[in-house]
């Protein structure tokens, strides 16, 4: 089993990757919830359908997220209503939450509603969120602490991230099915996630750390920052402002206990003894994803790193 | 004011044809709440809905309910994903559940929401839900006891219905917009509704009864029925199998303390002396409402015969 702790696009990404290296059903995500809202009375997942939008081949290849091709006639009539809903929601999107709604007030644990869904959506990996307990990242920013969703999409990552916090992760636990699969990992991967509020979502909840940290198998993590700069969102911007090196070098740091390999891309090979004086062992490669053939490139670099 | 107290289609129509020859203003409607569901975590108020649509001119005229020129992308995605959905979901009418829905939770009242919504669909009549509290109609069948929509939607209203219940009306009372509306009325108006599952639960809360008893104002009913069949629905056969003659006549019955008037068909005109002899003037005239024409005459009928 290959164990990625994901966050949205970036993550999902490297696991269509992945899944186009090993078989499908040998892989395995814990995906990060902290960014989980609700709006409208919905219980939405934004870093989950990402995942699964992605490994179905249902995604929205220019966003990266939402549904290809979906329209949006309940936001346009929503607006007819004089509402401004800041999150897009997407028709065809909209039922993916309705489903995933309507089963956890049934009763039924996010784990087991989103494997559900990752049966119907015909997605063969294993899709975990980091627990079944809601955590509520919230971002305190100059302007006062900001609901993760109302910082990032609302006001377009635009602020200053001063500190986060995980509300909810101190009581939050791994789903079993979270553990069982670390436990019987042949690798465990950090895909190349914002290490604050995806990667760090994750490991706010009690026992990630210490599972990984423990765990007698190959561990990496692959950068998110290539060049100073982050692919995609504000991960460089906070590292800079939550007192970090606002580079790859700095990921490395925050990961530095955790894994054993850490993954650059050629952009930042001149960081690699750097890595190494971490006692992680670098691995440079090509990063940047643009198309399948990218993704798979680097899922193979990492499956080949770990054997 | 002209306050009607309203199930869906039937009352909607006449509504309609009501606000055409007095100001939209003069009239509030009490609309039955019994129908109401909870689907996919969204709260739906059909008959409030199928009000509120056709008093803004945006109602499906075929069907009767839904907008007109919807689509049904949320739920064609829904059964994409395995989903059999019983209600029909348009999704610009997806938009006015959201609406409702996120403003219960954040603690508004179903008053409150309604008149919001109304005024921002442009809706210049009082449209008020018959209690803020939930109530849910329960039928019971042969085959069991039945939510409404489950009976009613899902099963195409073809078990006979042995008992009604309406879960939750005991604790319910009129809000007080709609005591306020009865207390100003200068005509109550029973519309042609179903006597059971729609007026029947407005009046199952405490306080209607009293209030439409008690006014000293002109009160009107206006048969469903003609010709023993209902126009719309299954009241012809609940009067059967609820114990009641299945005519016009038997509507009358369960009236018959309550109003003054009672508007007969054409076609019923026989029945007239009958209704007389209950002690309620009868009023005949043409209640198909096939058109905006008809609608009209037959609310002009019902405002003179209260003035």
């Amino acid at each position: 089993m290959f164990v990625t702790l994901a966050g949205g696009v970036g993550a999902a990404r490297f696991l269509a990757g992945l899944t186009a290296v090993v078989p499908p059903e040998a892989v395995a995500a814990i995906v990060n919830t902290g960014d989980d809202l609700e709006l409208y009375g919905l219980a939405i997942s934004p870093d989950l359908d990402t995942v699964l939008y992605t490994l179905s081949g249902r995604v929205d290849p220019e966003r990266g997220w939402g549904l290809a091709g979906d329209t949006t006639h309940v936001l346009e009539a929503l607006a007819a209503l004089g509402e401004q809903p800041f999150f897009r929601l997407g028709d065809r999107d909209l039922a993916t939450h309705l489903f995933r709604t309507a089963r956890l007030r049934s009763g039924q644990t996010l784990t087991e509603v989103t494997a559900l869904l990752a049966g119907r959506l015909g997605v063969r990996s294993q899709v975990l969120p980091m627990a079944n307990e809601p955590v509520r990242t919230r971002v305190i920013t100059p302007e006062g602490e900001l609901a993760f969703q109302e910082y990032f999409v609302a006001r377009g990552h635009r602020d200053d991230v001063l500190a986060l916090r995980f509300v909810g992760a101190e009581a939050a636990r791994p789903p079993p099915e979270a553990l069982a699969a670390l436990a019987a990992a042949r690798a465990i991967i950090i895909a190349p996630s914002n290490p604050f509020v995806s990667i760090g979502a994750i490991l706010a909840v009690p026992g990630y750390r210490e599972a990984i940290a423990t765990a007698r198998v190959p561990r990496v993590a692959i950068s998110p920052i290539v060049g100073g700069q982050a692919l995609k969102g504000p991960a460089d911007r906070m590292l800079r402002t939550l007192g970090h090196e606002p580079s790859a070098l700095g990921v490395a740091r925050l990961y530095r206990s955790l894994v054993d390999c850490f993954v650059l891309d050629t952009l930042d090979a001149e960081l690699a003894s750097a890595v190494a004086a971490l006692g992680m062992q670098p691995l440079v490669t090509n990063t940047i994803m643009r198309g399948p053939a990218e993704r798979a490139a680097l899922a193979r670099v990492v499956v080949e790193a770990v054997q």
